[in-house]
């Protein structure tokens, strides 16, 4: 009997992922993703000086390492990036099943973000920061139109993309749904609700989730239906917004000090 | 009688800075200067294409107004801004004396903002835009080591640098002895700090200005100690910190939302 079309794709796309690899560069990033690990690291390029900077880093027989004149060093970045004489292959984090990583105990509340389309890596990157300050479980992005794991992104991320669960899902809101059958409620941010998000999470002390859209756009159709509730960020003026991630932060906050 | 030097000096800067512009660029910004009264603008370079979409905007007898070939487009700006065929040079804003905007009214205590040395332009750009969310009167950084207004600031401040009072001066301690002869409480964010922002400001309702330090280095020293106050915003790990534009959009939500 032949496979149905959609476990043949499923097999396919994970092959795929698992072939995918990005680079890591800069001292403190490479730093970071050589003393991960749950890392897979492939390839380091680094030039002497770096290497001697790194060296007490650098262990792991898997890992190739090639020691290159500064002049020469070459690896496929973007070509502005600040590299510092070291670029590392590696492949993106598995953190393992969202309903494990999500899973209710008995400590405090559990704090989730979910990122619907926001897709410029330097804001993911400062979200995860945020997210790994006020201690969320998880931040979830769907596969498409999202930042996936990069350089610049791990750069941005200050050393959280090693450490604070990042995970990419096919469907944000079968994940939202999935989220609410584990008791948590959903709170989209739209700057267009009724209620602040202070008068939303009112006396709730529950499992929270929040949501955030792109800058713009905001959030989908599909995900404000799949919300619990729609709150905004309160703001003193008609003009202006806050920056995506500035307004996960401030969201994460609020929740976190409720 | 001779004029003493630090007058001579004092005049001297202030006829460099009259004679100092910059560039803005970017259809969104461009557009949010040429319709701001109180922006001095000098030279317009444009394509037809860009010209055409902002023809609404364009008005002003002294404004030099340059139609250009695409691929012709020069104007002094980084090569790789996105400038979308519209760049305009402009000076930089004029706010005012810090006591006018300052002053402490009897509506909703008056917050303020001050950066000790935060460079760079995207974090001040979006903190920019904080502060015109949560209501800030002002954002005060030193005239060295900061971030002058600038297009990538702002194309990050997203219209926010035309409205939201950005004042550089000369120096941060002396205009913070300034705030609190005023009746500003000035608390100074610091992760090192024994409690927490939400604890510092406990029952306060008066003025109450932040200040921030970079990433990284934080406060100077004379900066703390010119402090009411020390506090930081509670982490729920060891590790990780927040990006700077992140805790500023945290600390303006938590000072306007006790």
């Amino acid at each position: 009997m032949q496979k149905p079309t959609w476990v043949v794709e499923k097999e396919r796309n994970k092959r795929l992922t698992a072939l995918e690899t990005f680079w890591i560069f800069g001292l403190h990033a490479v730093r970071d993703a050589l003393l991960n690990p749950r890392r897979t690291k492939l390839r380091l390029v680094i030039t002497k000086n770096a290497f001697d900077r790194l060296a007490d880093a650098i262990t792991g027989s898997d890992l190739i390492v090639e020691i290159t004149d500064p002049r020469k060093f070459s690896v496929p970045i973007d070509l502005q990036s600040v590299h510092q004489g070291a670029a590392l292959e590696v492949k993106a984090l598995d953190w393992g099943p969202l309903t494990d990583l999500a899973a209710v105990s008995s400590g405090a509340a559990p704090v989730i973000l979910l990122l619907d389309r926001v897709t410029d890596p330097h804001n993911v990157g400062a979200i995860l920061r945020s997210a790994e300050v006020f201690g969320a479980l998880a931040v979830i992005a769907p596969h498409r139109h999202s930042a996936p794991e990069s350089g610049a992104l791990a750069k941005s991320a200050s050393g959280a993309l090693e450490r604070q669960p990042y995970l990419r899902v096919k469907n944000l809101a079968n994940t939202m749904e999935t989220l609410k059958s584990m008791g948590y409620f959903i709170f989209g941010l739209d700057g267009d609700a009724d209620i602040t998000l202070m008068e939303a999470l009112g006396d709730s002390i529950g499992p929270t989730a929040l949501v955030l859209g792109a800058e713009g756009p905001g959030l989908r159709d599909r995900t404000k239906e799949t919300c619990d509730g729609l709150a905004k960020i309160n703001s003193s003026g008609v003009f202006g917004s806050l920056n995506v991630s500035n307004a996960a932060a401030v969201g994460l906050f609020a929740v976190t000090n409720r």
